[in-house]
Parts: structure tokens; C-alpha cells; sequence
């Protein structure tokens, strides 16, 4: 498996493809918020068609097991952040693309928050490489809050070597120093019992700890924070995909929950050098995610142009934080 | 097994014993530093001494495997420290104490550094208690910097709840907050690859990973911490002593080395401001460890006079960094 961060990538021409015009029903709709009373009409029409063109999207995806999973949380939390979004500006070549043998397609998408809210970012990435030793998917899912409130971001990533083994990273990734912060331990991670989510799934035969092999990834990451891999033995897709759908799925829905609740809409007041010590940290980790994930394997993957471009999305979204 | 920090308690009336005259080899003397040129003959006699006694007091507590590779690791860091500590001033009956039923007893010792080093504090304990539910030896080791540096402090515990089933901790506590820092990460924890030695010990059958219950205890680790739990099943003592010697006690002579040569009398010149808020920092993590621990389990363990006594050396030591 090739190193990570929780930052992966996006695949072609599928924004060619007309969007279906049936609603798809999600098992996480109940996480979504009413929508504002007035254009409530349009609003759902908006995010139904968003949302269909994103199932469009992926649907060239190979149907692993943690596809739909993946689709159901993102949409979830799209759905609790749609109020607070601005429309994608990402352009087509990287909402979809793949490298020139057609080996390695990708699906980027990053919407920004609305200047008035305290959301940063919602990005989504899909990838599908076929290399040597075997297919790798990789989907993740990162939203960033901005400096209007301290409260954690939310990431998860899942990362699928074959059809019976994944990783699944899933994290309040804090944004203060814990040691220094009590309250802010026991408020967004002690007194929403996060941790026995994690030990309900890490209690299971085929789940057991993971470690990401970068020391930086380990050291944003809470006390709380899943990182798991789960290997159900060849030939045992259908394990697989009960794992995935009932276990994964509702430790996946308790950190959606949480996060909804808890963090996606709150604000702060801070100092201002409270507020700029805060966007400082949170930079840092932008900044290295970006080093440690997408520019060591993206140009191999894709090439430099495909690369280039996708980065440059990245790095817009990264670097303009409020 | 009740909850702890990687702070423990210390066995009564030890003292009284006369120490032992021999000198006792120790697997870990490689680590000592030669002692100043002046007064070795002295240094040396007192070093030994103070070693006598510690064993003689040791020598009380079971003899559980773990029990010989805490002594060489404490007598390890102790050499390496020994130029830069003040005589110990803990009274006799903090020295070893016991319950008033005799079924709990401790042994605590602290020494602090000396104006000009480096060191805070050295603080060793052993901890055995006959519970309802077994005997549990708990042995923790701390060696605390002080503000004219911002290496790493050096921390080491294991829990024993049978003679079969152990925990260990072992890690280089940062003094930073990693997300901020990473040429501190890099210098401290990449560069000494001290993740090869947790990856070693937890690639044996019978280790797995550990997770503190309490959430800020695992805020204060390192990426690279060790945290495993040993369970060799019932009947295994011999496999648990080979273990524990060959494996466990690898892995902590390197943290020890690492920490040795690395932290131990290490200085760094900083901003005022930059030594006020480590300090603070540690002070944080020194009053959660006496209220997680110590103020909650002592009380139950010894009863309260012992209980204050003990606490009350400890928020000595920790409450006058320099």
C-alpha cells in the first residue's frame, strides 16, 4: 500500500454522463437539518441534483464494499453543510480524471463554506489505481471549519486493497493542543463517549489497530480517532460487506452525528491571537497533508499534468481560509 | 484492573533493612556516562550505595519478571543521571509504606535535579496490592526536564495484574504541540526511529496494543509511544520471563538510550515566552497526572494518612520546576 495521508484523489468524462433524475434514498438522511423555510423548493432540487451527479460520478467506480458507505456519509454531511456552501468551483478535468493508460481515475470535488458560516471546506475525493500488486481505493472525506470557532474538523478515509481488506481512518481531528485544553477534550471527545464507538469496532475478530506510517498523521489525530484495519480472509466478501455496512456504517454515522451536533455549526469567541495561533496550526497540517500525501504520489499515479492540476484545486481551497 | 496515569505509588519499614555491600551488575550500565573526574572514587561509593539500597527496598515487592528490568532501566537512567541529582529528600515513610491491613505496599523516591541541569526531577515507584480480584504491581518511572530545555521527558510504567498478563508504557512524553512543530517530531521521534521498536514488540502473538482509559493520557503521548498489552495465557511464565528480558527489555534499553543521548542534558535557548508556555504545558500534565492517579486510587489503596503523605512529596517535586 503506498503511503497516505487522510488527503486522496479524484475520474474522467464521467461529468459527461446525464445525470439520473431518480431520488436516491440515504441511510443517513436523518442526520440532515430541515432545510432554511424559504426557497426550500429550490434547495432540495439543488441537492438532489448535486447529489445525483456525485452518485453519477462515482458509479465508475469499482462497487466495493465501502462505496456506498462512503457515498452515504458524504452525502450526509453535505446535506448538513449544504445551507452553509458555496457551489463547487472545481472546473470538470478535475471533478474527473485519470492518468493517460486509463489505469488510475480520480474524482475531485471541494466546495467552500459561505463567507457568513463557519465552514472552511467539504472536499471529496474518489480514486481507483490498478497497479502492480493489485487495485487501491481510496475515498476521503474532509471538512474543515474556519477560524470563526475552534471546534474539530471532521476527516475519514477509507482505504481498500482488495475486496476483503481496508483501512478506515475517521476522526474529530482536534484543533487545539489537548494537553493544554481539558475542557476541550471533555467537551468534543469525553462527554460524546467517541471512544466506545472505537471499541465496539475494535473488538471484532477481524478488526485491529492501525497505525499510519507517517509519525505527523499519528500526531493530529485525537485520542478518539478510528484508525482500524479489517481483514476478513480471502474469498469472504459477504463478511466484508456486512462489516461494512453495519459496523463501519454506525461507528461512521455516531462521529457524522457528533460532528453535526456538536461542531459543524458552532461558534467562538476568541482572542484574535487565539484565532491566529489556531489558523497557524491548522495551515501546518493543510500544508502537510498536501507534502505527504498528493505531491509524493499523485504525479506518479496520474502524471504531472493531471497532478498539477488537481494540486492546484487543492492548494486554492487550503490557502484561502477565513 | 483500576484505572492509573503513569504515576504510581510506593513498602514499609524497608528501610530499616541493612543494604546489601555487593555490587550487582547491571544489563544497562553500558548507558552510564563515566561520572565527573572529580570525587569518582565518592561518586561512585554514593551511586553504589543508593543502588544497594534501592534493591533492598525492591526486594520486598514480588519477584515478577518485570521486576529486574524496571531495577536495570532505573538504575540505567539513574547513572546516566546521577551528576545532575540532589540527594534524595523523601522522608522513610514515603521512602516504603504500607496499608494498614499490610496487603498494599510502596515504595516512592524522587530526586530532584540540581540548579544548573538540566533535570526536574527523577521519580521512581513500585506499587503491590492484594485486590479482590488478584495482586497488581504497577512500577513507573519519570524522568521530567526542566525549562532550560524543551527535549522530551522520559517515561516508563508497567502494570502487572498476573504473572502471565502484563502492561507496558514506555515513551519520550513531547513537550510540544506536534501538529506545530515538526522538526521537533523529526528530531525526537523520526530520526531515532523509535517506531521500529514498538513495531517489534507488537509484531509478536502475545502483544497487542493498549489504550489507557483515560483520554488525556493518551493526549500526552508520542506517536511513537509504547502501549501494549502482553498476555501469555495461563501457565506461560517462562514465555512471559523471556519476553519481558529479551523483548521488552530491548525495547526500553533503546528508549532509554535514545532518551539518554538525545534529551537527558540537553539545553535549548528560547524565547521567554516560548519557555513560559512549555512550562505551563508540563504543569498541566504533572496536576492531571496527581489528580488521575494518585488522588483518586491512593486513598482506596492505602487509606488517607499514607495516601496525603505520598501526594504530598509528589506535588512537592512537581509543583517547583525550574
Amino acid at each position: 500500500m503506498p503511503p497516505h495521508f487522510f488527503v486522496s484523489l479524484p475520474a474522467p468524462s464521467l461529468s459527461l454522463l446525464p445525470p439520473p433524475t431518480t431520488t436516491i434514498s440515504l441511510s443517513l438522511s436523518s442526520l440532515s437539518p430541515p432545510p432554511p423555510p424559504t426557497n426550500r423548493g429550490r434547495t432540495t432540487t439543488v441537492r438532489s441534483s448535486m447529489e445525483d451527479r456525485r452518485r453519477s460520478r462515482v458509479s465508475l467506480f469499482p462497487p466495493l464494499p465501502h462505496r456506498d458507505l462512503m457515498l452515504d456519509v458524504i452525502s450526509a454531511v453535505d446535506s448538513r453543510l449544504s445551507p452553509h456552501l458555496l457551489p463547487s468551483s472545481v472546473p470538470s478535468d478535475v471533478l474527473s480524471f485519470r492518468n493517460p493508460t486509463g489505469s488510475s481515475l480520480g474524482s475531485l470535488d471541494i466546495r467552500r463554506g459561505s463567507p457568513a458560516s463557519s465552514v472552511d471546506f467539504m472536499l471529496e475525493s474518489w480514486l481507483h489505481c490498478r497497479l502492480p500488486t493489485g487495485a487501491l481505493d481510496i475515498t476521503t472525506l474532509l471538512a474543515f471549519l474556519n477560524g470563526s470557532t475552534d471546534a474539530p474538523h471532521l476527516m475519514m478515509e477509507l482505504i481498500q486493497a482488495s475486496p476483503t481488506a481496508l483501512v478506515l481512518l475517521l476522526d474529530l481531528l482536534p484543533r487545539k493542543d489537548l494537553p493544554l485544553h481539558q475542557h476541550y477534550l471533555d467537551d468534543f471527545y469525553h462527554r460524546t463517549q467517541l471512544d466506545r464507538q472505537r471499541q465496539q469496532l475494535e473488538s471484532l475478530p477481524q478488526v485491529r489497530p492501525y497505525r499510519s506510517p507517517s509519525l505527523y498523521v499519528r500526531s493530529i489525530f485525537s485520542p478518539t480517532a478510528v484508525a482500524v484495519a479489517v481483514d476478513c480472509g480471502e474469498g469472504a466478501e459477504s463478511v466484508m460487506e456486512d462489516i461494512v455496512r453495519a459496523r463501519l456504517g454506525s461507528v461512521a454515522r455516531e462521529y457524522v452525528r457528533v460532528w453535526s451536533d456538536e461542531c459543524a455549526c458552532s461558534t467562538k469567541q476568541m482572542e484574535a491571537s487565539e484565532t491566529a495561533h489556531m489558523r497557524r496550526r491548522d495551515g501546518l497540517i493543510k500544508a502537510k497533508a498536501i507534502e505527504i500525501d498528493l505531491s509524493a504520489n499523485l504525479p506518479r499515479l496520474f502524471g504531472p499534468d493531471v497532478s498539477n492540476r488537481v494540486v492546484a484545486e487543492i492548494q486554492k481551497a487550503f490557502g484561502e481560509q477565513r
